[in-house]
């Protein structure tokens, strides 16, 4: 089906560009006529794959998304036979911080929609369909641990879930902006783990001049 | 002294009119000329005050974060003689929530910042220069918590402000998505203030089926 493998294969080569632009000027200023002429394609056969520059950034988001679901499968595989709720965690919000190039372009795409998706119901639709499924899957795995004595039960909720998903959103905003490096982002990430799990580790500030 | 005069109520109609523009269509997509034209001024005037896109988002960044310092101070101020430590890092975080139409406009043109500001380093500056601030001054409020016996001393630390200030920046983001409520965002920021100074409040998730 030589037609079905020119539009797997196009579909490919928009991709690329979509992320080449995204990782360099971002999406939010290029129009699809730049994204067309990134990838070497008429703007006419781009609008096959969508006709709206808000399209666009939902198909971009899709993928960033299915990058990001197999990127934390393969660690969490990586890691055990048997992972615990703890590993499934941390490989869960460790991928939703921007650690390496193909995370942070990730990110950047999230940024684009972000801000047109405030003022756009119908593109929200997608974070309003996705967060839940995934302050869900976390609330579960919390009571994954709660059942093995690792967590109190009392944070077992949903509402710890939906703090875990908020506290990497906004350690990995202060990333993009350079406030701090992904290594501050991921240490107070594990700090936090580590609270909730009850085994916190000591402060990293140096210690006060008043202190015995 | 009618120059001066002229100039600042310019500006004013300005700010109204950038105001108007953030809490309806959103910065991202409106240009000069939209909002000199919202302003009633000529597009020649408004380039006095600003003479391209970033240098109006910076304008109305600055503006915003003005307003929201005066509203949070309104409120620490209205709270007590002396109010605490906690007193002052809940009036400060919940200030940054979008719980009103000011502070959610305000949110909004956070966004178009903040989705240009990752592309921009210039840009960046703002949040790279006014987050530590911030930071050190959460900081400053947990070790004076901490002095009074409200935080236990290992959390009184730049990691644990910075977590603070990340997870009510992740908050309001999913309130503006429409993920969850502002009366939600409040009572999960409420939820990780209650662990921190150690009276965690009662789940609020209802009781699982294999519950006792």
């Amino acid at each position: 089906m030589p037609k079905k493998v020119d539009r797997e294969a196009r579909r490919q080569e928009i991709s690329a560009a979509l992320w080449r632009i995204a990782s360099t000027r971002g999406m939010d200023s290029a129009s699809l006529r730049d994204v067309a002429a990134e990838a070497g394609i008429s703007l006419g056969r781009l609008q096959h794959y969508f006709r709206t520059k808000d399209e666009m950034l939902l198909f971009a988001l899709r993928h960033i998304n299915r990058l990001a679901t197999d990127r934390i499968r393969d660690r969490i595989e990586a890691l055990a036979e048997a992972p615990t709720p703890r590993d499934v965690l941390r490989a869960c919000l460790s991928g939703m911080l921007p650690l390496d190039e193909e995370s942070r372009t990730g990110l950047l795409v999230g940024a684009a929609y972000y801000s047109r998706a405030v003022h756009d119901p119908a593109l929200g639709a997608e974070a309003r369909d996705g967060i839940p499924k995934l302050r869900a899957f976390f609330a579960d795995q919390l009571r994954q641990a709660a059942d093995r004595g690792e967590v109190p039960p009392e944070r077992a909720t949903e509402d710890e879930a939906m703090l875990l998903i908020s506290l990497t959103d906004g350690l990995a905003t202060y990333v993009l902006l350079g406030v701090h490096g992904p290594d501050d982002a991921l240490r107070i990430l594990d700090g936090h783990l580590a609270g909730l799990f009850g085994d916190r580790t000591p402060p990293v500030d140096p210690p006060r001049e008043d202190a015995p």
